[in-house]
């Protein structure tokens, strides 16, 4: 869903600004890419979380939160819910918000909320091969899709009992979002 | 700062989506066009608060805090300490994140901090025509460029007192972020 600039499009400063804009050459159109942001859900189904495994690439067929880019004109509570529904077909409740990360190197703000069912069931939307809950002992470490899974994961167990308070940020190992992938269980 | 597309761009549901999308006819290229994040601050100054008078439209003239669109490649906290540079010429060190607004009508996400100066001194940059501290008794409620202005000090005005706990989120009054720019004091 990320922007694919054609060939076409090149790279220059405009006048009056400080750094390189994307531009169409024939119209004059400047592209301005800006992050996007991600929202998405830990949920909280009886003590356990609810998982989707991804049926679209990137990493296609690896377990991720029900999360997604915001669509204009919505708040970033509707975006959460919505994404839950396509990815999981489940009607959430959030409670707050539970992190906000920085990816720096994909340009990419993760807004991820605490949350819960706000009405029973779930099953694969068509993003999803799989959505089940996982048992904290049972979660799939080494087939997460992204480092933020886990991170948010980890947030949300070491508060969980807890009301909400100042949302986790990225850990001190990847405090600018720049690592690539990590695998095994990080716990 | 907002993206412009040119009116030779068409609006088409491209295949496999759900939604309308920027198109260009002539080459295919799809503009997505996804909320932007805005990243400021509410540096407190003894007490007090810090604020800019706008030297650039919208709102030319009207008082703001440092703050502006967030760029690709950077974390949510360099942004809003950059901003903070290019408009006040404030180094700041953050406490944390204060709140987080959905201005649905424009489709942005507001992640604001609360901040204070890591070293003395601020000065007007190049988009501000002026940059004071203002006594709470003092904020010019009837010159304030943005409705998050207001919301964003109020949250400040509620917890300067305590840590940092969730982040405030819109006000009830305005819970989508589509009302437009208020007058007067709403304290």
């Amino acid at each position: 869903m990320a922007a694919s600039p054609t060939p076409k499009f090149i790279r220059r400063v405009p006048e009056g600004d400080d750094r390189e804009r994307l531009l169409c050459p024939d119209c004059g159109h400047v592209a301005y890419e800006n992050p996007k942001i991600v929202v998405g859900s830990v949920v909280d189904l009886d003590g356990g979380v609810l998982l989707c495994r991804r049926a679209i690439e990137p990493r296609r067929g690896f377990w991720t939160l029900p999360a997604g880019y915001m669509e204009m004109h919505e708040t970033v509570e509707e975006g959460a819910r919505r994404e839950a529904w396509e990815e999981a077909r489940a009607r959430l409740t959030l409670d707050g918000i539970l992190a906000v990360y920085s990816i720096a190197r994909l340009g990419q703000v993760q807004v991820m909320f605490r949350a819960r069912l706000a009405e029973p069931g779930f099953e694969p939307g068509p993003e999803s091969l799989e959505v089940r809950r996982f048992e904290w002992e049972d979660v799939p470490w080494d087939d997460l899709a992204f480092p933020s899974v886990h991170w948010a994961l980890r947030a949300w167990r070491a508060g969980r009992d807890s009301p909400l308070g100042t949302p986790a940020t990225n850990p001190a190992s990847d405090h600018r979002g720049t690592a690539p992938l990590p695998v095994g269980n990080p716990a």
